[in-house]
Parts: C-alpha cells; structure tokens; sequence
C-alpha cells in the first residue's frame, strides 16, 4: 500500500500516431477470452492449488512441472532451467517462433509466492484453495460458490488465493493472451519466448546464474516483466526502469567491555557518539549525500524521461501532510526528481538500550544498517567503495570484522563495514527507444485511456541482470488490480485486471513497430476518488 | 570489577602532624575486638540472615526491628523513621550523646542488598544463610564447619552472604566501633548518631523525604558513609566526592509511518539521521562537550585535590591497554582531570533494526538515552536546560511526548526530550576541612599506612541530599575488600577488612581536632599483584 501511495502520482499518458496492431485483432482477442473465460479461470484455479513457496522443493517443482504441462498443452517444447544448486526452483522456459519476425521478446513472470499464513486467511479461505469473492475481503466481499457453466462471470469478482495476483496471474495471462492469438490466427509480431522464475520472492537468487547459463535460448530484444499493481486510478501502468540496490553495516567500536559511565564516562571513547558522527558527515542537512563522488557517474534523466516525470500530477505536498512532515530532504528536489540520484537510507541504528532497559553504561559497540539505492550509471561496488574511502578519511582504520587487540593497539578508531553479496544496479529502458514507444502504444491502443508512463520506480528488482547477460531491454507491465493484498493475507486479483492485462499482452505480442515521432505527455486529471 | 580497574590506580598518601587520638586507645579497640570476635560475628550472622531486598516489604521491615534491637542492646533508643509512602522500608536512628562534645557524626550505612537469584550461587551455600569460606570462591574458596568457640578465626576467611560486604558490613561494623570504645571506657569525642538506610539499592527513593522531616534529629556536621570496597591494592581508601547524575532520553522524528526506502528515500526526513546530527553536534571530536555553557559553573578542583589526584599513579595508559583503545577522549586530559568536568554519555541509541532483523525502511523515530553527570557548581536542571537549548537551537521544536498530527504540520523538525526525575547534584567535601583532615589523620593512624584519598568518585550517590537538607559534610569510608562480589553471587566480606575497619571507625569516633597544616600527598608504589 506504502508503495502505491507514491505509484499512485505516476500518470503520464503517451500518444502516438498510427494503429499499434491491425485493427479488429483486439476484438478478437476479447471474443475469444468472453468465449473461454470458464476454461481459462479452471485452469487457473489448478495451478493456483500448488503451494508455491520457493523453499518449498517438492511443491515449487510441481508448480513447474504443471506450467510445463501447460505449455506442452498449448503445442510448444518446454524445458525446465535448473541452476547449478540442487533444489532450487527451475525455470519454465519455452519458445514460439515466428518465422520472419526480427524481433523476439521474453514474456517473464514467477510462479513462486510468499510464504502463507493460513490462520490469518478470511474463515473458510485457505491461500492455496481459490476462492471467489464478491469483492475484496477489506471491502465486506464473501467468498461465492463456483459460477455453473453457463453463468456469466461479474469482472468486479475477485479471485482470492496466495499469488492469484503475484504473479501466477502473469503466468496465467502470457499464456492465455498466447491463446488467443492462436486461436484467432493471429500471428504475433515478434518470436515470442516464455520464461517463468520460481524464486522472485527469495530475491532471485540464481537468475544470473541461469541467464547466463543459457544465453543462446534467452536471446531476446525485450523482456516484458508481468508483474504488480497498476496504478491506483485503475489505469494501465508500465514502469520502464528499477533502482539498483545493496546494504551495507557500520560498526564503530570503544571500549574492549561495557563500562561504567562514572567512573570511565568521557574519557573512554563512546562507540554510539563515533557512529553519530560518521553517519552525520554523510548528509549533510538538506539529506544530500556528502560522500565524495557519491553523484559523479549519474546518468541523468533524459528530456523524455523529465517530460513523462512532469506529466505526473505532483503528490509531493499531499503525501507530506499525510505522513506528517512539513519539510522534505533532497533540498528542495521533487519525489520522482530524487528517483534520479542513488540514495543513501540509515535502516537502523543499534547501540547498546534505550528506555527501561537503558544503563548508565560506556557502550562497546553501535552499528548501523543503510541502504544504498543505485540509479542508472552508478555502480553499487563503486558506491561502497566511496562510503568506505569516506570512513577511512574521518581517521577510520576499515575493516570488515571486529577489531583483534593488536589492531586495537595499533589504530585510534575502527569501524567494521560490510556490505551484502546480493548488491545490483540500475536498470531503465529509455522511453523513447521505438521498441519503447511500441510498447506503450500497444497498451494504450489496448486499454483505451491514458497510461501511466514511469520512467523508474523507486524500488529495486534485479533486471539489470537480464540486460547485462542478454543486452535485452525490460520493461514492466503492471498487471493487477492495487488492492491485491500483494504478500499478505487474503491476497486476490479482480478479475477485470486479469481481462484488461490479457488484453495489452495480446497486444504486445501483436505490436507493429512503433512511428518514429516524439512521446507526446500530457496531463491527467485527479485521479478518482475511491 | 570495572569500578575497581580504577579506582585501583587512585592512591594518595596523606600524612599528618601529630597523633589523631589518644596513643593506646587503638590498642584496647583491638583488643576488645580479639576478646570478642566469635560473638560479633555471631551477631552479623543473625544480620545475614534476614532476607534484604528492598522491596521485600515483611522481611526489610523485620531487618529493621533487629537493628533496633541491637541499638536497644547497646542501651540505646532507636527509632524507626518511615516515609511517608507505606510500605518503604523505615530508617533506623539512634543517638548516643557525648556531653561537651563539639561535633555530631552521624554514621551511615544501608541494610538492604541488591535481590539474589539463589541458583547462581556456590552449590551448598544460600545468600541468607551466611557462612565462613577458607577464601573466595573464585580463589578455590570452600565452605568451613562453624568454628567451635575456642578455635581461631582465621582474618584470610571470608563470610558469604548477600549484604555481607555491601552493606550490613558498614552496620555491623558502626555498632561493634561503638561496643569497642564503651567497652573500653573511651569516651567518643563527637555525638554519635546512627543511621541506618533501607532502600539505597533502589536509588534511596525516600531519603531526601526522610531527612527533611527529621531535621533536629539529624542535626549534625559529618556524616561518615560507612560503605564500599577499599583499593585494590589492599589500602583504606576514603572517597570525597561524587559527581550527581540525571539522565536524558531524546527521540527524533521522521514520518509517521515506516516508509519503503526505495519509494521514499532521501525524500522523507529519517529520524535516525537526524538524531545522528543532533548527537554528533553536542561534542566535539575530543568528546569535549559543545552545547553552550555547559562547563561554565564547574568548581575547578581545589589545589589540595588537584595534589591528591596528582599524588596518585597515573593508570590511564594501562586502562587504555586493557580496554582496546589507544586515544582517549577528554582533549589530553587524565581520567582523574575529567572527574572535574560534567560529562554528556550516550548510553545507547536505537531506530528500527540492524543485523539480520533489518530492513530497506526509512525509521520514524530514534531514540538515544544520556547520562549527564554533574561536578560542583553545576546543577542538573540547568545542564538539562541547556540541553534542550542546544536541541532548540539545531532547528527543533522540543516537546516532553510524540508530537500531535498538528505539531507536525507546525514544526519542520521535533525532538522529544525527557528527563528522570530522580536526578541530582555532586557532592563534594574539601579535603582541607579540619574535620577532613581529622578523618584522614584518624584512617591513616587506625592503619598505620599510606592511605587513598579520592576528592571525587567519578560515580555517583545522591549524598547532596544529606549536605543539602543538613548543612552536614560528607565523607565516605571504604570498608570491604575489592574482590567482595558486590550486587553478584558468592558476594564475601574478607574478615581482616571487617578488623581493619572496625578500627578505623572507632578511630574516627575517638579522633581529635586535625592539625592546621597542609595535607601532604606523595606517590606510592606499584600495586602488589594479584
């Protein structure tokens, strides 16, 4: 919900001249669904019945083995792409080529979930048995008998179960939007390819490893990531770019032992005062990073990424009141305008206690978590780099475990910096490469409005893994409804967003190449009150 | 144990002009005490063996009514000086009258003990069930038989008990000093009055309360603190001194709701680094103190204590060493210079988490809890003020809770700042007070050595009380050994600390008007190992 808040801001409508696919294939599309949406909706059903933590090595296998079993159904030759680590969840790979086409695009999804809470589910609900709601659950929904054959299916309806909307719906929806071609004899326009990861919510962990290992089969012009919530207002979004993320931890040291405060205070060196410092000469008090070099390498914006920003009715002034600040940090920058610089966030501090369990004590050690965002031209192990530098020039000796008692003896402050090996950077396809433009002209032309254009969301995925190893693009299409319950209880998608989504992927794989004139952004109105 | 490391190094000799008391008395306390050893330690046992906690309501109070039972048994009248609050254990009183006698000595100890936690204590033994060890426990100590009457004590044995050295030694030891003079026809040469605290352990919640309603009662110019181990290299020490305490807490900012750090950050104020500027602007990179005027009403050490701490050899660079660092705080100043000076200590810091319980999430608040201890001249309240004035001062609106939804739309940035309420001043006796010099001169001749005078602890007691409701000097007299387990399991009293120090406190009680002369400090040697 938090991260839909700000989503919620990102409205730029892109128009573009010329049809993006033959006209009449789109109805096409849509008869076919309104003729299948029983089959499709039980198939559904089946694949959302297989628990699908990515720990979970039985069952996350038979997750695959059954969207094998799908593609297969529909003609094609799956595979299962393992990675070098025995149990970890494979990926689904198939490919439907089109002879002719000069381009090939990956349809990525994950059929891995979180892991479930069944107690906490709605009574008489189990994540791993869908249910129809009437609505959703927050909203008073009550779960529905299963519709007989001939009884039409309400849209509003909500289809409850773990990963109906994250991200089995992407599966279900790359498949079936494949169906529809199919069965309407349209061909798509590109070679299309299926890829299906199982450990997106265990932080991808092999993904490099299984891209890397099959660079020939995954070759690809663009990924199309189906994936999260489209805007709040209810209209199509597509994020163009994720921030590269990794963590690191300081920890400066004092005393060998805890120490009276009396008898010892001000004259032992205090850890906490020499962590406060540190991290005080980091920002300075606009909450700009002083580190040197930390903005050197950022890849600014581009005119039509700034255009598609300034196309977005600001929520700044909004957002400020509803989490209760008067005055921002990025001296004066706006939310999205900060998208654009690598961030560097204090997760936590530790020192010794506060409160009822405070003591009058000489604290040993204080540590503190950050954060460190990447955007485009940054690298995460330069940035390191760069805090690390900046902590040995405040008279640091660095090191990354705790001090012996020779380097004690031997250094007037130590600090421990660490960092964590799951680091990424940026990745942002420019939103006016004509693949780029094709893509959102598809999803217009498909859902008939406005869409939201965002040039980078300010959270991070490891997309940039698939750029590097495949020099492709990726980009996102949001695909279920924002009230989905992502990662918690009750999570549902409503089954309009599933028709909506299967329709723009549709359109995607229909795509004609886009023209060549400008992104032309404009302004949307408030969005709707709900 | 920590406390001791230093206090070790505190060794000062003070030599006097002429005898302290009348020559030979000193030899009949011996003697009375040699001729009575197995009933005085009869007696503490009986003292040991009432339960002592403070909160323990029935059995404190039947401590209480035993010691008045001793007083009676002296021919004293004691009296039982409650609070005002049921329940809190009662002050024991009792006067002994010296006609002519100039000077009033009150003499202090505490009769409760820190709790006990029964199974951590040496198998076969009880905290209320005192018996004789051949030595410590950590030294290979093991419990002895009860002695028969006419076998030795030997002065290595130790007595194991809760409160055995801290602090129903200072009462055992008060009223056997008494016995010894009465027995030996030596009249005191001050009044003596006895006062007995039940609830020091706890903070000595009510003892301000109890001496302002018994002003007349308490009327007196000494109060010898009977309390305490002495060095560590075996010698008596006598503390002048202690710095007050108060302590602080101080909670910053951000949103009021955690925040995604990809979405929000550095846009969203952090709490964590805002309380990392406000810690890192209140000292300097010596750990000398910034905020305004705080080290303006300090009493610098008078000539004779600046002697006293001089006289002592310096262990700073040993403690550095043996702690792990290699620079102090406090701008080249000694561990004892800083005792002068009022310290700012962080006693620990806590926003969100770090370590594996972290998150990518931008903190809504953080919290940091300070002790500030305070010298002569300067007072807590103020030195609170003028924390808060510095606080002020950095751009926050300083509030005493969690901000309102309205103080937030008011206030860029706020900071909550809290303060206990039990805080209080230093306290200090001038060495060069004749009745200081008659004490020391009293010590030294009792234990015919060098003795250590320490003009402040670095530590703190809220003896100000005393000085402040009484117009009394205090002085406090360290009377057990170092190695006693204070507030732990197996805590012991060495029995020869017992002798020793009963002698030194019928010494005070016989002791003459000092010489005017200056108290003359020299070196002593190295510590004996142990």
């Amino acid at each position: 919900m938090t991260m839909m808040k700000v989503v919620s801001a990102a409205v730029a409508v892109a128009l573009l001249s010329g049809p993006a696919f033959a006209q009449g294939d789109l109805a096409k599309v849509r008869a076919y669904r309104q003729a299948n949406d029983h089959a499709i909706l039980a198939e559904y059903f089946d694949l959302l019945s297989i628990p699908n933590s990515a720990l979970d090595t039985p069952n996350i296998q038979r997750n695959a083995e059954f969207i094998a079993s799908l593609l297969r159904k529909r003609g094609l030759q799956p595979r299962l792409l393992p990675s070098r680590t025995k149990g970890s969840p494979p990926a689904v790979f198939a490919e439907a080529r089109v002879p002719g086409a000069t381009r090939t695009i990956v349809f990525y999804a994950h059929y891995d979930g979180q892991p479930v809470s069944p107690e906490e589910w709605h009574p008489g609900t189990d994540p791993y048995r869908p249910v129809f709601l009437s609505t959703s659950i927050e909203k008073g929904g009550r779960v529905l008998p299963a519709p007989g054959r001939t009884e039409a299916i309400d849209p509003e309806w909500r289809i409850a179960g773990r990963s109906s909307a994250d991200d089995k719906a992407g599966v279900m929806l790359i498949l079936n939007a494949y169906d529809a071609l199919v069965a309407s004899h349209i061909t798509p326009t590109s070679t299309i390819k299926f890829f299906f990861e199982g450990e997106e919510e265990i932080g991808s962990v092999h993904l490099g490893e299984i891209l890397d290992a099959h660079k020939d089969l995954l070759r690809s012009d663009l990924w199309i990531v189906a994936d999260g919530p489209v805007h709040q207002s209810g209209r199509p979004m597509i994020d163009f770019g994720v921030r590269g993320d990794v963590n690191m931890e300081i920890t400066t040291y004092g005393s060998k032992r805890p120490l009276h405060s009396g008898h010892y205070g001000n004259w032992a060196p205090n850890s906490a005062l020499r962590l406060s410092k540190l991290l005080a000469s980091m920002k300075d008090d606009q909450g700009m990073v002083t580190i040197k070099g930390f903005y050197d390498d950022v890849v600014p914006f581009t005119d039509s990424e700034k255009k598609a920003f300034a196309a977005i009715p600001a929520v700044d002034e909004q957002m400020k009141k509803e989490l209760g600040f008067i005055r921002a940090d990025g001296g004066g920058r706006t939310l999205f305008e900060l998208y654009g610089y690598p961030s560097l966030n204090i997760n936590g501090i530790r020192s010794a206690d506060v409160g009822p369990r405070a003591s009058n004590v000489i604290p040993t050690e204080a540590t503190a978590n950050l954060d460190l965002r990447q955007v485009l031209g940054t690298d995460y192990r330069k940035q390191i780099q760069r805090v690390i530098d900046h902590v040995a020039a405040q008279g640091y000796h660095v090191t990354d475990r705790d001090p012996t008692d020779e380097e004690r003896q031997r250094y007037e402050k130590i600090a421990k910096v660490t960092s964590d090996k799951g680091g990424y950077n940026a990745q942002r396809t420019p939103l006016d490469l004509p693949i780029s433009r094709s893509v959102i002209a598809a999803v217009q032309a498909a859902s008939g409005g406005p869409v939201v254009v965002e040039p980078t969301s300010g959270g991070s995925l490891p997309l940039i893994l698939i750029e590097e190893s495949l020099q492709a693009k990726v980009i996102n299409l949001c695909i279920v409804n924002h009230d989905d319950n992502q990662h918690s209880s009750n999570e549902n998608v409503r089954i309009q967003n599933l028709w909506d989504s299967l329709e723009q992927l549709a359109a995607v794989m229909m795509m004609k190449e886009s023209s060549p004139g400008p992104v032309a952004a404009s302004p949307v109105g408030p969005e709707p009150r709900r």
